[in-house]
């Protein structure tokens, strides 16, 4: 569908993986994850923008870290959007990425309608949602910094509260209307979101926008002129082809980390809120789940491999391991291969205070799975031991690893799926199951799997360093850093 | 310690495991476990014994499939105690373990007494303990059945009870004094627990019991003299030195589960209850732990990687992996590599319907770990795919496997730890880290340590078929069968 032609979608993909630990990492945030349903949340939330915008204008804000995963996951849009991801360095939160977006949208079309959403949010009636998109787009287009409201249901303390001003309103469309923002209130306590619920007359800021290009431009200079400065500077770095120099990376981590909403919202005349009713939620944290995902009689939603006996209200959410539960109420419980979680689901935001512990110990749990991705497929790490190192790889079909060297380990293949194809040194090999080859340290490698069958290979490392930066890349073909 | 020269230790050490899932499994039960302090239950319960009777007359009734185990855990004493284990073809709880061991005692000593104490219990005051057992052997000589009394606490329904008659003193030492038993009480419920907890004058049956093997042996030919009758042919049979016979086997597997309460102790007028008073517990649930463990000032059990966030009163008992844990109150959490349990406290008995549906469902998570104890060493499953599975073997120092082939798979090692002796077919290797091997189908093979440090395989199998069974011994020096 094209609401409009000159209508971009924004879709902002960062995040830390902090929330929904340990099943987000920092490497792998909610928007990757398959909480709901068959499609991640980022493919869900593309699916819904089509429906407003073709893949032409549509634009994905992600950071470096989380660009491969990402891209994995456009499957049928990737080759229309792959060259649309603006990649962060690092994420800085929603102001830095919207300006980055609305600099280089106003560059190729300076009447550019932005529809800014995040990509991890749950919207069930699509319909509704195209009909707010395109209402709110003809008010952007006078001018107006549209914000969709969600009408409260409970006295959530987790959002920001938005009061418009009703006798001021800007239009109607259907059942739709916009008003001009009296006040943007922060996440209030308890007391005060009970008194907001019982008043009415409040909607909570979904963090959807709607807005010219131009006009958030003119805002953000006249609020925040700095970060703008920063901003253009390193589009135009950018637009050298260059993609970023050393300093424009410490230029941009610089940057306060900083959301629109006090960036530029709560600060400008031009806000206007259109309450919507659509089925939205956030799903801000594990106990958030349990409103918006199927659940048995109980009232439980349970995923994996649960026995449970008895429990009620709970979130239990697991994998392949196994996991037994009895009378668990109103808990949460999340297992992954190398991490487990439960609390009271009135606990489930304080996950926060765990990822922190994780981050001062720089544990690994915090950052990665045990399975990691890659461009290429993934690697497991089956076990770690003093010297040694026990890894599955696992090769898409057509896929091909970089050609690479190391240090300080030598590797032993086994391939136990598939077949490989293989260099060592000047060698060109191939390895069908059961065949198994020795990669000592130093020597160039690569493995490649041209067949239609994945590929899988138990690689034993032995060595006094088993890092992963113990690698030298001499040639790659999903554009990672190569040495020159 | 040698307290009377004809008393004799018979230290019961069977169990299904179920109530300490998933941390105890099938061939894993609680004796063998470390769940408090450095030593297993087991080898705390034998050097307790030892301060009454010495390794020469102690004996240890376990089953076949847990026998293994059991001599790897007990170290210093194994020269002395592994010619006094006795067998059990299989579990058939009390009554036929004491029987069997009693028809052994009297036949090698006519006057032998008997302490009859389970293996898995904890005992804290080791001095109070040998003083209860002294005075029982003095009542156990003059014909009694004795078993030792613990004063409730608590209006615990998961205890037979003990109601005295004190009127009828048999003899008194220091604190301790004798009385005839007027009734044995089955498990009660809540209410008559509490009822007998606040009248006072009954006493747990804490399953510690002291008698002539000779008396032991009229009173079960008195009340069970069909479970006798089978049990002297067996030991008959055993005595011929040619272990149990299939048919032995399948009479043993006839007998039904009784325990020596409801077989003996509840129909004698022999009996009589020493109350003592020397910290006991049979642990017999998660949530008893948190009664006998140390604990945090939260009152949690702590145990393994666990990150907690203001958890109180909970049993928290994890290993390596990772758990974090926020806000629980009064719950019990087990980890281990393959399964996780969570429930109340007050729950914590109903882990046994889990471990029920486990053994409809076949799964190996009920009767052994991930990793496997075997009399070399151990191995521990780190993949299990589609036509293969890795494992890694720890081969300790000293030690052999069997002489051994396997019929549908192949197997390919590779050192990562110390060094390995290997046959394959007629040639004699040894590898070093690093180094791999190829083991086709049908081609005997073994793996030997004979160096002091341990040896670590990663050993990659594929094959149609990957189950344990496909295993030809043809030699083994720890008395496994081998094929004849």
């Amino acid at each position: 569908m094209n609401i409009h032609s000159h209508l971009y979608a924004i879709i902002l993909a960062g995040g830390s993986g902090t929330r929904f630990w340990p099943l987000s990492r920092e490497l792998y945030p909610k928007q990757l994850l398959h909480i709901l349903g068959d499609q991640t949340l980022i493919q869900q939330t593309l699916k819904r923008t089509l429906s407003c915008v073709p893949t032409s204008r549509t634009f994905i804000v992600t950071n470096r870290s989380q660009a491969d995963m990402l891209s994995l996951q456009l499957g049928e849009w990737k080759r229309d959007i792959r060259k649309h991801i603006i990649v962060e360095p690092e994420g800085r939160n929603t102001a830095p990425a919207i300006a980055m977006a609305a600099v280089k949208l106003v560059a190729q079309d300076p009447d550019a309608v932005m529809l800014v959403l995040p990509a991890d949010h749950v919207i069930k009636g699509t319909r509704k949602f195209t009909e707010a998109v395109k209402f709110g787009t003809t008010l952007a287009g006078d001018g107006h910094l549209v914000t969709l409201g969600i009408r409260p249901t409970v006295p959530e303390t987790g959002y920001g509260y938005i009061k418009p001003n009703m006798r001021q309103q800007l239009g109607t469309q259907g059942a739709l209307k916009g008003y001009r923002v009296r006040q943007f209130l922060e996440k209030p306590d308890r007391a005060k979101a009970k008194t907001m619920l019982r008043s009415g007359g409040y909607f909570w800021n979904s963090g959807i926008f709607l807005w010219k290009a131009s006009t958030i431009l003119d805002e953000l200079s006249l609020y925040q002129p700095g970060l703008l400065r920063v901003i253009r500077k390193l589009c135009r770095l950018q637009d050298d082809g260059a993609g970023f120099t050393d300093n424009a990376m410490r230029m941009y981590g610089r940057l306060s980390s900083m959301p629109i909403d006090t960036a530029v919202m709560e600060q400008t005349s031009k806000a206007v809120v259109v309450p919507v009713d659509f089925g939205w939620s956030d799903i801000g944290s594990w106990s958030a789940l349990g409103d918006v995902a199927s659940k048995t009689k109980a009232g439980n939603v349970i995923n994996g491999n649960i026995i449970d006996l008895g429990s009620e209200n709970s979130v239990l959410f697991g994998n392949h391991r196994l996991v037994a539960t009895i009378g668990l109420k109103d808990m949460v419980l999340v297992d992954t291969p190398d991490a487990t979680l439960v609390c009271p689901k009135s606990r489930a935001q304080d996950v926060k205070g765990i990822v922190d512990i994780l981050k001062k110990r720089k544990a690994p749990e915090r950052v990665e799975h045990q399975t990691v991705f890659r461009p290429w497929g993934s690697y497991t790490t089956l076990d770690d031991g003093a010297g040694y190192k026990v890894k599955r790889l696992t090769v898409r079909p057509g896929a091909k690893l970089s050609l690479q060297r190391h240090r300080r380990r030598r590797e032993h293949w086994v391939v136990v799926r598939g077949k490989a194809k293989v260099i060592r040194g000047d060698q060109r090999l191939e390895l069908t199951i059961g065949q198994s080859l020795d990669i000592p340290q130093a020597i160039n490698h690569r493995i490649e799997n041209p067949w239609s069958e994945t590929l899988e290979i138990i690689e034993v490392q032995h060595g006094s360093y088993l890092g992963e930066d113990d690698i030298v890349r001499l040639q790659d073909i999903y554009g990672r850093e190569v040495r020159s």
